[in-house]
């Protein structure tokens, strides 16, 4: 999500800083910060908004060294603010850190540490780990940061300065990427490539729990259990802007990808070691339910989707009634909503006009309201009284992919919050399905090895020109987005359908011209779904099955089937979309357009 | 609705009138009967069911004269029996009668009578006609007619015997058919043509309240002030085939053109002389609705978006949230249906298996039930706890069309008396809407005359292969009709979108090869409607509109445009669909499709 950079050298820090973030800018950030060792201490400047307000600051104090790291920041705890920007200092800024991703134990060992007299400066997760660093410091940089490790949970790229060490700095991840750039008398790191591939091609690709220290003229690195570790050096041979997409072709494709991390960091995030759910920031009991008689989801496009399938969710968990509604529709349809509504509203961007103004309109009634966003400080964040927060990180294709999962993961966790709270349910369900969450991101990774065979079933879809979408229960929510995924990116116009329903009119339009995926995941209407693929089959259609890959009986009726691991049937959405996005994207390569800025399209709706 | 035919001559009546009645048969009955005067009165034979089990009862019961009436009943008053089926006679049966049409005062008339001494033997609303002409008789059978058409209010066809007059059949009719052939020395009467088709090719077609006296070789016709008419004598060129459709080529357009006819009996018989709405069958108070939190309403294909236009007006009035579900979704979705729930369900045909168990699950679970349905009788009927019938009479055309627009009528007026019982609405308004609803069928009318307009329209769609059909609000819902008209029946990929969704997503198929067809006729969106159909003008599409004669907005934004005329907008969507079912039947035919009979289709739906 955030940008990170850092150098050590003979060079002027501040200028790689600053053009290391500019490369790192078309992935959204909200604010920008640097720090540099000069004169015995480490200064920092951190600037809310864009990258020239930083450079403004700089010009008015400039900051001189050869030694020094710098962020962009996409806020996750904490709104977008100059004290929130990172690097964040300790008390006396002895140790300052850069930082992207999520410090779940932070709340405890902030309470821990101001019990101790720190002096906290912003509401960020980051600053802890600088203040720990302070706290543990026995006088060697690399043993107080091995200290601090074993401490802190969570999933991380840090980058630290110490300023007792003017010619170290140390970096370690975990579940995020980190990179150390190898020059001549300097050496670069960086979250991404595209920040150094204009100084050197040679990098080191950090592991998991892999400490480097990196000097101007050496860099090693020690594996969790302090032992040196021989990395190779990898040659990039990329462009500057396939590095951008961190290699591959199209954002699309990048962000199909990082679902497995999106979702992993969205589903940390809830999940209390126990295996109970928590949203502590909603501030919720189990009273807030009783002044709620109805649930009102308002969202557009494929937020819309998501609602959709949250419906089924909530209504089966916390057995209060659910009604979706398109934002556009709902704003102008003077509605019922009470005081007694809680309306939910789903944005990626937290910027979609019409589902701001349909959360004004809920509020407008006396609706309590929260918003699932993918944008800290967004309107949307901004208007609803709760928010909850996925955490995809920036979305570049006009086509969602990793939002649409996370805020699936998102709203089914709330869900369980709900139900869990309420007691609606059993424990023991609750605990089945955290556990299917925390499978998740690995279930992902085996989906997205059918990207191949995706790629083969593209080839025969490119001249379809209509294609069909069924699905029953949730697996129709979800061949509604899969149609959507299509349509927006291949521009075939696909359409999905209750396969009950096709029946009742539009099963005229079946031919053996017109293909159909059919999604069957939901064990209790299985057997109905695999009639009404025998329905589309008889009239000709050839059926792409998705469906569980201990399912035997549904390669009998299809022409082809794409499998995903067994997973609990109110998770399988999560995974059977992929296969769905994978689709759209290779049929849209095929036939030659412009995958990640659709015609026609925009990324953030700010129109009616 | 029913069947009606008529004999007097010298040939053996039964034979002619099984003859025609079989003619009649492709419309749908669910009873039949015939009356012949032998040895100086009336017989009477009837059987519930098929045509065959009259016959087999006149196998046993041979009726033998020369002069006779029968019919085909399709249920409208009182279930399908053998006692309910026609001819219906007084206590004597001295005046035997098939009726076609509904004796609005009947109830009224049927007490009176009933005080008088007079014995019932159905409960039709036909039988009263024979007791009241028995209680009226003055010796002169015309006299006693006319006496008795100035006391009863309705529409029908009636066929009358006297058995004071074994020579003559007196028959009137209003608002329904009734056609008399010519023969040598014999006559016909029927209520269609193909009934008298093999026996002649002159026919005398009555206007409303015009009443004939029919004579072996003499047929007079009279005016309603009793002034003899000069009739021309109409040549009947049609082929047998031809004229089961009524002279139309097909089965869909006659019944899109029977929609004046269909509305205006489906409004006649809940509207009160003050304008105010009655379901008296409910049984309904002001505090049948304290127990009653939400309704909902399920149903499948056009019935489906026939309970999302409903959604509007119940919530509107009523003041009751509504969830329109599709009935194959629902019945699986585990839901929260309580006994607080009102379910509706719609079905023109009764039997769809899917609404039919979505029915039963709801019942299930505790809720009311009410069923508005085309067919008397129907498992739907007989499940329900209350049905209200929409009076459009046998649809033979897969695609529904004044099923559909009598579904509107009844689920408007059903949503206007539930909000008249709780005082939701203001008087004025019911009455202002009821007017309009008198209007309905004079203002379908004007708009079926854009039929040939429609036809040159449908030229250009032909060779299209998406059509997008947009709307807001209510006409979201008529879109979606419309939309499904056309694919049932051209099998061109149409779709529809709120109009305000379009752009998150389904926007990228908008070229100039996707004709547009927008409805434009809630006041309350038009400014965002206009907006809308710009976006998809700028992407190249053409733009049918679908607005008021009056608007003159639309027509600056649409290619081409087609008006209706200024209506109260609840009653719009009535009028709006309309050039959306002759588009589709045009453009049907144009493709040279089999109309009535769309491949893959079928009338009735009663598998899963």
């Amino acid at each position: 999500m955030c940008g990170i950079v850092g150098y050590v050298g003979s060079g002027n820090a501040t200028n790689f800083l600053i053009d290391g973030l500019r490369r790192l800018e078309y992935r959204g950030y909200d604010s920008a910060g640097i720090a540099v060792y000069e004169n015995g201490k480490i200064n920092i400047e951190k600037k809310q908004g864009r990258l020239v307000n930083l450079e403004n600051e700089l010009k008015k104090h400039p900051l001189q060294g050869h030694i020094g790291i710098g962020h962009t920041r996409w806020a996750t705890h904490g709104k977008p603010s100059d004290r929130n920007a990172h690097p964040h200092g300790d008390c006396h800024n002895h140790f300052v850190v850069v930082h992207n991703g999520i410090i779940e134990n932070y709340l405890t060992l902030k309470k821990d540490l101001m019990e101790k007299g720190h002096v906290f400066k912003s509401e960020t997760d980051t600053e802890v780990v600088a203040h720990l660093l302070e706290e543990l410091d026995d006088g060697n940089f690399l043993s107080t940061v091995r200290k601090m490790l074993s401490i802190i949970e969570g999933s991380y790229s840090l980058v630290i300065m110490d300023s007792s060490y003017p010619d170290t700095i140390i970096c370690t991840k975990k579940n995020n990427p980190l990179i150390i750039g190898l020059g001549k008398g300097e050496n670069f790191i960086a979250s991404d490539i595209p920040a150094v591939i204009n100084h050197t091609r040679d990098i080191y690709i950090l592991d998991d729990e892999e400490v480097a220290v990196v000097k101007a003229d050496q860099v090693s690195i020690l594996d969790r259990d302090g032992k040196p570790v021989k990395k190779e050096i990898q040659k990039v041979t990329w462009s500057a802007e396939a590095a951008e997409k961190g290699g591959y072709p199209h954002f699309m494709l990048k962000e199909i990808f990082e679902q497995p991390k999106a979702v992993r960091d969205t589903v940390q995030i809830h999940l209390n070691k126990d295996g109970s759910v928590t949203f502590p920031d909603l501030g919720w009991t189990k009273e807030c339910f009783e002044n709620i008689d109805n649930i009102l989801i308002t969202a557009c496009g494929t937020a819309y989707h998501a609602g959709l399938v949250a419906k089924h969710y909530i209504e089966r968990f916390v057995k209060i009634p659910v009604s979706v509604e398109i934002a556009s529709e709902y704003r102008y349809s003077k509605p019922l909503t009470t005081n007694r509504t809680l309306c939910i509203v789903v944005s990626q961007s937290g910027e979609t006009i019409d589902t701001l103004e349909a959360l004004k309109e809920a509020k407008k009634h006396g609706a309590k309201s929260l918003a699932v966003t993918n944008s800290i400080g967004s309107s949307i964040a901004r208007e609803a009284d709760h928010v909850v927060y996925t955490l995809a990180g920036p979305e570049i294709a006009v086509a969602s992919t990793k939002a649409y999962t996370t805020q699936l993961v998102a709203l089914l966790m709330l869900a369980l919050y709900m139900a869990q709270l309420r007691g609606t349910i059993s424990m023991d369900l609750i605990h089945k399905i955290t556990d299917g969450l925390k499978d998740l991101p690995k279930q992902i990774e085996k989906v997205l090895k059918e990207k191949d065979h995706m790629a083969e079933v593209a080839d025969r879809l490119i001249k379809a020109h209509d294609i069909f979408y069924l699905g029953r229960s949730i697996d129709y929510a979800i061949a509604m987005e899969g149609a959507l995924k299509l349509k927006e990116v291949s521009y075939i116009h696909a359409e999905s359908y209750a396969a009950g329903e096709l029946k009742h009119g539009t099963l005229a339009l079946i031919t053996a011209d017109t293909p159909v995926i059919a999604v069957a995941t939901q064990d209790a209407v299985s057997s109905k779904m695999y009639s009404n693929i025998q329905e589309v089959k008889a009239r000709g259609a050839e059926v792409l099955g998705i469906g569980y890959e201990d399912d035997k009986e549904l390669g009998k009726y299809t022409t082809e089937t794409v499998r995903i691991p067994r997973v609990d049937f109110f998770i399988a959405p999560i995974l059977s979309v992929i296969p769905m996005q994978l689709l759209a994207y290779y049929t849209s390569v095929k036939r030659g357009n412009d995958v990640d800025k659709p015609r026609n399209l925009a990324k953030s709706v700010t129109v009616e």
